[in-house]
């Protein structure tokens, strides 16, 4: 597919800037002319939900979602339900913060038993649903890769994140796509076809190698081995057209000068996504 | 399902005892008992084919698989025929130890097309059937865990190994499934009921939590969050009763006397397995 020719719909995801404050990423995005930010609920509340608001919309930033809800599996119903107050926090800062889009982390299962805790995660989302609704919020199921199924998320497969959003209708769940997560898939581009209608997220990076670290391993976009342009393309032959964030957890990269990091994602940006 | 009441299918893989080379491996077999021993092809020429042979001949051991073949994709036919041709003396080299199977690592992409690389693979697969035929060897198709996509096999799911191991009869091509590279996959207990027959081989290790290496960061069995009892009823019920390895990757376990890791390993084989 052709190149993107412009940064429109170029989104800093915090995280990718993990030693700057929300106040440095503002500043960051405003001197790169970079028009979406994604935001972390940590940042938020270091600087208070309001002071956030007020700092991002003084900026003319849009917000391209919010990470993170879910980790809805746990041993009880008494902490089930408060990961599911905790979501409902979620969605209120969401919205509160101009994004129509909560980015769900699932969590992974309190004890060995897996397709239990998958069971949980959808009696999670279906709980929070209506509450998210009334917010004007969309929840967006993301798939993680197989390796944080342990630690982070039951759901691993584009399948099982489109299986549950499709219990609903799209303004309510949909799903997010990131390359790091699901490039492997042999499934992949059967499963974002079927997700025509319900992608609300789109997160580059790229997979190194070798990979130095399970976590923290992930790669500018260009260093890796994964085909970032296919996979946009696939995704916008669905109908997404909106923000692509970029999304990478790197230590090294933390530790550059946060310009510098932005100047080299927009470069890569056009080069490569 | 039942526990395992005795040691007659447990099989070492040479990589749990990482430190001993072949000789150390089989000496230690026989001290604590253990029936059974499956292979690696660098260890094995550093002995040398025929005093391998002789040692495991002479041990009373039997060996339950060669490790390995596989690594077909490449970026030119000159190197993948030479993959081929190093297929075929696996294949020499399994049926001389007395395995009937070859476990087959398919390799990664060449580059970012990862879709091609798996066409590489069934064609590399396709290759050698005849040749391990006549030698009277089993090849056995691998699914490795998804983080493994980019450095070791573009074969990522079990769904992926049956598709291949039924384009033959099931004395030519079958599956092995490792609980290390499969316990994630919502689709597990589907594929493993879909490869009955076909399932030649069975790997236990564990996955501990936090997880701390891509490739060393496996464990004893019980000591992480895969329900593997539940794994080997479901292959059971296929109606495999061969050999079952115990194939971990840690340094950890390496550096620690290995008779030690032996009598652990036997342990936890009856508990948890």
């Amino acid at each position: 597919m052709a190149k993107l020719q412009t940064f429109e719909r170029l989104s800093l995801n915090q995280i990718t800037t993990g030693n700057w404050n929300l106040r440095e990423a503002v500043d960051g995005c405003v001197r790169q002319e970079i028009p979406w930010i994604a935001l972390w609920r940590h940042r938020v509340e270091e600087l208070g939900l309001s002071e956030s608001k007020r700092l991002i919309k003084d900026a003319g930033l849009q917000v391209s979602s919010l990470c993170r809800g879910g980790m809805f599996p746990a041993e009880t119903a008494l902490e089930r339900q408060k990961r599911v107050d905790d979501n409902k926090r979620a969605i209120v800062e969401a919205a509160e913060l101009g994004t129509n889009t909560l980015v769900l982390v699932s969590g992974p299962a309190p004890d060995k038993n897996i397709s239990e805790a998958r069971k949980m995660v959808a009696e999670g989302i279906e709980q929070i649903v209506p509450f998210a609704e009334d917010h004007g919020i969309t929840l967006g199921v993301e798939a993680l890769h197989p390796m944080y199924a342990a630690e982070r998320s039951v759901i691993v497969t584009l399948n099982e994140a489109n299986t549950i959003a499709e219990q609903y209708s799209p303004n309510q769940v949909g799903v997010v796509v990131d390359v790091f997560h699901v490039w492997w898939d042999p499934d992949l581009y059967r499963q974002i076809a079927r997700a025509k209608g319900r992608i609300i997220g789109f997160h580059v990076s790229d997979w190194i190698v070798p990979t130095p670290d399970l976590l923290m391993g992930r790669g500018m976009m260009g260093d890796g081995v994964i085909d970032i342009n296919r996979i946009r393309t696939a995704v916008e032959e669905t109908g997404y057209n909106g923000p692509i964030e970029v999304e990478i957890f790197n230590e090294t990269i933390w530790n550059r000068p946060g310009d510098e990091v932005l100047m080299e994602m927009k470069e890569r940006y056009i080069k490569h996504v």
